[in-house]
């Protein structure tokens, strides 16, 4: 992970297990923003901010929540030059904070569905932390929505989980496996947690993503009710999910390669980067044609340019000070999908030499700015697909079949990966396999589609630790 | 102030001195991000994150600023259930987090200027609070830059303090006096603050926005150099610049009436609410009228619509449960600017009755849908210019003349509004006139357009309160 700090994604910051998200970096988390934000808003949600502090007392309502977070919570216990009676939590996660907000706004069923989200840091006072993949200090988006019936909140809690399937493989081109967490492995004070789950290229896992069906849990604990339409007071059923800046940690480490970063175009700060090759000779033809294919690049729509039209996001490296050599290697370390080299043959012949970062792929394109914007547009797409292909054929060869714990303990221990293995559904036999290999279960995973209860049956298999009757066939890796 | 609990922009919190902004308000300030943040980027600035927490002893390194911010800040003594060996500060703003960045990123003149924003939560501890106004955590902007010389740090300055003038009188029809802070109402450690300065209709000042040209302070305190052309270590220049979650407030208090919130049609969230107006008989024809509007208003650009093309952010209100007068009355308080009415009449008419939320102005608008989009579209443009228009006229009525301190505390005592007077520059005169009416220095003001160094001349007159020679004539104001 050194790349990151290289690529200038982050920065240590002068307090243990804190990061600074530098502007490289933090192009990728308005990606994700940008991404994420219009999904959320199609889908009836809104945007809000609840306070950063949440007093102890607020967070002990919920026993199991509590006990759950208090290990990793910063506490604040003076402000404004006084000790504080109560010390305030900066917030790990806000369940507690909305909670008592939202069993005053709701009256009747007629406020119903409440849908909002929040764009925020929190902080969990973490032991062994590891750039984007877990820091003390995050930002993520968590959102917190009410409903009437328990399916509703099922349905929600699923909808979800599908935006987050079909943004980190349809834009960061992370494959996932969306799936239902173990017992031991849910959000504290959750029904149940659904999540997706990669596999990262050193072959662990990482969980990139959860949606927690609340139940009515969080509605007792902070008296969130309504008014039904037969007149009867009832508790809302409720949900929450997020995804964090970890999401960065899992692009750099799933396409990364020995010479630094592969980021997917659609995400990509710079989607292109133009490296005129000098020529002492020939200086005015080699600018003119660097500057006819950024306009031709950078421009409002081309007439003719169709689907294809969309203006790239480029960067044109004209560095005195820098070789060509080194540019190439300094933008393929940042991991620019695609390199465009204009030198004075380029110009003569009429041509663009572009490189592909992923494949290093080297192709003549056409100078012609109409032609060039098409051919770039496209050459982006294609990067786009092949970099979710590559890495869910890496996922796919990596994720192995196990009948037995010494199969299990085998892979875990020589290959790595997934393993795909028989599960009696007790917490005892996933315990042990944990203590024993370091893997856990990542997820019960869901039929495709996904729907509500049902998951991939181990009917007919045998537990692969105690030989007992197998619920599921569930997902093993050491994981982040 | 009621107003912003009851049209739901934000509530109290269960932390003293804390909000919760709603989604309403929520809307509100991503519409200044989305305003903002473009007019950064295309002025070369990038977004970043830096961390939430800063060790004490980083914030001691710069005495000035230590002292200022101490008494408002909030500390975590304790996390991962360990007392801390060193108290960390919740950042009240981040001059002490970003400068030893800056010192290890900054090597040559060639990585200059750093241009670098962050969008994110401050905490300031404060005795008396008031929504949106001075609450103990707020959301914000802040810019950190770092320069070259001393003529790019104050032309950096100046660039955003001319955005944010830009920003807050096109966008949110706020009008503003550019000007310059006095010594004793300056940033803690920097050389100059500028800040924009507007009048709320309750008579009192309101500061907007500030830029602060930081001088070399803060990088001799953190050691912020680099190696010049010439092979000289030098220190960088400065500037730091920012707006907060203050800016919905001064929306509510400059356009606010007293049926409720008055939206500038920019920002506001809904630009137009359809209330239909419900009929047993003409059911069919109304919600016909009603989608016919919905569909011209909401839809891609209508071809000859021209500059007016754009869709519009309608609302359309078809709650059975209500009645027409509940929901006019219900829009009027949340500010929506535009109400069309539709009912059997108007669609017989095959018009729309529109009314103004800022004059109450009532109108038939035709109901052809080209027509109807470009009529709404100039309407929300005409709308937006009048609030301006009208906040400059309540601004300009309440800007008053003083020679004397007995003038001064006259006016300040009766009228309220900006008084601007002449003022020796002594910050004696400054704290006695503060003492004896209750009035700060506001600003000097720029000449306009703003040009470094420059404000209005005090020569030949005398300070109101000494009567020695003015330096300037001054705005004082009683202020949030």
């Amino acid at each position: 992970m050194d790349v990151v700090t290289k690529a200038e994604l982050m920065d240590y910051a002068p307090i243990k297990g804190c990061m600074v998200i530098r502007p490289y970096g933090y192009a990728l988390w308005e990606a994700i923003h940008d991404g994420l934000d219009p999904r959320f808003k199609a889908t009836g949600h809104r945007n809000a901010y609840f306070p950063l502090f949440i007093p102890e007392s607020f967070l002990r309502r919920e026993a199991e929540h509590f006990e759950g977070f208090t290990p990793q919570v910063a506490w604040v216990t003076r402000g404004g030059g006084e000790d504080l009676a109560e010390p305030l939590a900066v917030r790990p996660t806000s369940e507690a904070i909305i909670g008592p907000m939202y069993a005053k706004w709701i009256q009747s069923y007629r406020d119903l569905p409440v849908l909002i989200n929040q764009w925020c840091n929190v902080v969990r006072w973490e032991k062994a932390t590891r750039p984007f993949l877990r820091t003390l200090e995050f930002l993520w988006q968590e959102g917190h929505t009410c409903h009437r019936t328990e399916e509703e909140a099922e349905a929600e809690t699923l909808t979800i989980l599908e935006i987050y399937r079909d943004f980190v493989e349809g834009t960061l081109a992370i494959p996932v496996i969306p799936g239902l967490k173990s017992e031991s492995e849910k959000f504290a004070g959750a029904l149940r947690t659904y999540s997706i789950e990669a596999l990262m290229s050193d072959g662990r896992g990482l969980q990139a993503g959860t949606c927690h069906n609340l139940g009515q849990h969080f509605a007792k604990v902070y008296d969130i009710t309504y008014l039904d339409r037969d007149g009867e007071l009832k508790y809302v059923w409720q949900s929450s999910w997020g995804v964090t800046t970890r999401l960065i940690g899992a692009v750099v480490m799933v396409h990364g390669d020995d010479r630094g970063l592969v980021l997917p175009p659609k995400i990509a700060p710079w989607q292109a980067v133009i490296v005129p090759i000098p020529s002492d000779k020939d200086a005015d033809l080699v600018s003119g044609a660097v500057a006819s294919a950024r306009e031709a690049l950078e421009g409002p729509e081309v007439p003719g340019g169709g689907s294809n039209g969309g203006a790239v996001r480029l960067r044109v490296d004209d560095r005195p000070e820098y070789t060509p050599g080194w540019k190439f290697n300094d933008w393929e370390m940042r991991g620019v999908p695609l390199r465009l080299e204009i030198g004075p043959r380029d110009a003569r012949a009429g041509q663009v030499t572009a490189v592909r970062r992923d494949t290093g792929q080297k192709m003549a394109l056409p100078a012609e700015p109409v032609a060039l914007r098409r051919a770039v547009s496209e050459l982006l797409g294609t990067i786009q697909g092949d970099l979710l292909e590559a890495a869910r054929r890496f996922r796919d060869q990596n994720t192995h079949e196990a009948d037995t714990f010494d199969q299990l303990a085998e892979i875990i221990e020589t290959k790595r990966g997934f393993v795909r293995a028989p599960w009696c559904g007790r917490a005892e036999c996933e315990a042990e396999i944990k203590e024993r290999t370091g893997a856990t279960i990542r997820c019960l995973p869901l039929p495709e589609p996904p729907g509500p209860g049902g998951r991939s049956s181990g009917r007919g298999s045998r537990c692969a630790l105690c030989g007992g009757e197998a619920r599921d066939v569930v997902y093993f890796a050491r994981a982040y």
